[in-house]
């Protein structure tokens, strides 16, 4: 392709799911892609998954990114600062402060530098999971500071548009306070809440429903790289975890004493805030809409599912969004499916006449 | 049909969700529903679905089915008893304990109740969010006790395994404990992380990714009801959030002092610890297996998944579950399908070859 803005080569050092996907995605677009990892296993998988070539003696890269853990980013980057020394460096860290902070003491070179964070974590890692789109639409944050002039520094923005990501500039400050609120927080209080299902009877978890799987499905995540992202981040994390358990304090003093003055105003109080905190995440596209959602019985067939989607197609109304429910130990499960709310009627209508049996609808 | 276990007829009080779907459900299995409620316009709203037929005098009740708000519960179990003196009544509260020990005080006849508790939910109410189908599959605890005879109590395992659950026995005290860990807990956790996006800045919320969505998903719930849920429960609540706070405290204290002795220990402990809480929660059809998970990049295009479905349905392989991911800004989505193991390989092979995009895929 001839559209692609940076003219490379990239060097990209750590083939893990990062420098990999960044490594396929690149080359999708013509662009000349050098790979380096410290493990030769790891950088001969991501070779053979065709993430880049092998590094060789006289590259001059247009543009390095660093795909190393956040513990040891800043070292790998002044390092290349240091061995490329006409190269603009980048890093995807999901901490960015620290790093900065590292550099800058470090006495790096950084007019050539600037740090980034594409928003596009998996729960599986590493080559294998790579994949030349995992950027697309995501948004990916440029954290900017005043060394490095807006020349060098565009070649991180065409980067990031040649991946199909979105870049945001934010200050690193900005970046850190953000990912603590929607990842980094969520994440610990995942894990604390999954870790009281560690021992309970059988009996008990058996009547999990969705509710706990959702609530608990991200602490499933690897304990070693978060350990780093937690100890990098924890200042902004511990401010908010603060709040978090004060707010967690009244809902146990109210419930030690359920009938005392006030205790049902504050667990309504929780309940209500906890509603006006989802409403605060926008809806998929980033917009800010509401959909309405249609229940539908599938029978847990192969093909039912497909065949219910055929028929919304054929209706020429466009799926927002789907989710299935399964019941445990039964073989059906419930496809909930959003549209826009005023083709709510009109899919009812028709999926009732093709003889689906619609368990629900509303916004 | 003359398949039902119950001969009916049965009479249902209160007509929201669940009244109104237990109405649906034995109707469906041909059985005589009377329908009750305070409110003559949910009354009516529930007859005109077709969820039974209005009270008469005269009725002599098989069985009666107390569902309204748990505050209530046992009031109007003790009316019901008192008014129909012959017949059998259950209720469908998800607090058992609260409710039996009213009715205790109460000098209720014991011999001719005994609670009980669907676990059935959905995050929308009332008599037009009911289905004959809710119950399917899902477990419905009976919380026995001493006073019951074994016939008269087998009237409501007639009503589950009439409306297809699945009857659990277990003592008001199990269940309360129980529920606590699987659905209070994570509720009120839910809204507190919820409750931190409140008044958070856009530019912040806009790097949400599904992590956030999943973790405070249900904290969109009705806040009157969970009161009295909270409220009746409190002290098996209270005993689960006071170590999740233990914890949280922890997690803190190795958040201020990150570089300590132990800090890092104790943050991966609690990634772990996470890590064998998930693995607890019982899989799909309440088996305890792994599936294998191929991630399909499809366009947000009228009729794009459907195909998608309608591909792998001719394959033959049956989809275990599927959950759409969206990129924020895109209109591209990533369709992540669930496989036994065995068909992994075959099913990517087939939709790589009929020029689907994988993304990724493995355990």
């Amino acid at each position: 392709m001839t559209d692609a803005r940076l003219t490379g080569p990239v060097r990209v050092v750590g083939a893990g799911l990062l420098g990999t996907s960044i490594g396929l995605g690149l080359r999708a677009r013509g662009i000349e892609v050098i790979l380096d990892d410290t493990s030769p296993a790891n950088l001969s998988l991501a070779l053979d998954y065709g993430a880049g070539r092998p590094a060789q003696p006289g590259d001059t890269p247009q543009l390095i990114v660093v795909c190393v853990p956040p513990d040891v980013t800043a070292r790998v980057v002044a390092a290349e600062l240091a061995a490329f020394p006409t190269s603009v460096v980048t890093d995807v860290a999901s901490i960015k402060l620290a790093p900065l902070a590292e550099l800058i003491a470090s006495g790096a070179d950084l007019t050539r530098y600037v740090g980034s964070h594409p928003l596009a974590g998996r729960e599986r890692g590493g080559a294998v999971a790579g994949r030349a789109d995992l950027f697309l639409g995501r948004p990916w944050v440029i954290a900017g500071h005043d060394a490095i002039s807006y020349r060098d520094g565009s070649a991180v923005d065409d980067l990031i548009l040649d991946l199909g990501a979105v870049p945001i500039e934010m200050s690193p400050e900005q970046h850190d306070r953000a990912v603590a609120l929607v990842s980094h927080v969520p994440q610990l209080v995942a894990s604390l809440l999954a870790s009281r299902l560690q021992g309970a009877e059988a009996s008990s978890v058996a009547l999990a429903g969705q509710g706990l799987r959702d609530t608990t499905r991200i602490a499933a995540s690897e304990p070693e790289l978060w350990v780093q992202i937690l100890g990098a981040n924890a200042p902004d994390i511990a401010a908010i975890l603060r709040d978090f358990r004060d707010d967690l304090d009244g809902v146990l003093t109210a419930l030690e004493a359920p009938t005392a003055p006030g205790a049902r105003r504050r667990l309504a109080e929780v309940i209500a805030a906890g509603n006006a905190g989802v409403a605060a995440i926008p809806g998929k596209h980033g917009q800010d809409r509401r959909y309405s959602q249609l229940v539908v019985m599938v029978d847990d067939r192969p093909g039912e599912l497909a065949r219910l989607l055929t028929e919304i197609g054929q209706t020429g109304v466009n799926m927002e969004d789907l989710r299935l429910e399964h019941s445990p130990g039964a073989q059906i499960g419930l496809a909930e499916i959003s549209v826009l709310p005023e083709f709510e009627q009109t899919l009812t209508d028709e999926l009732a006449a093709r003889g689906w049996r619609i368990a629900g609808a509303g916004l």
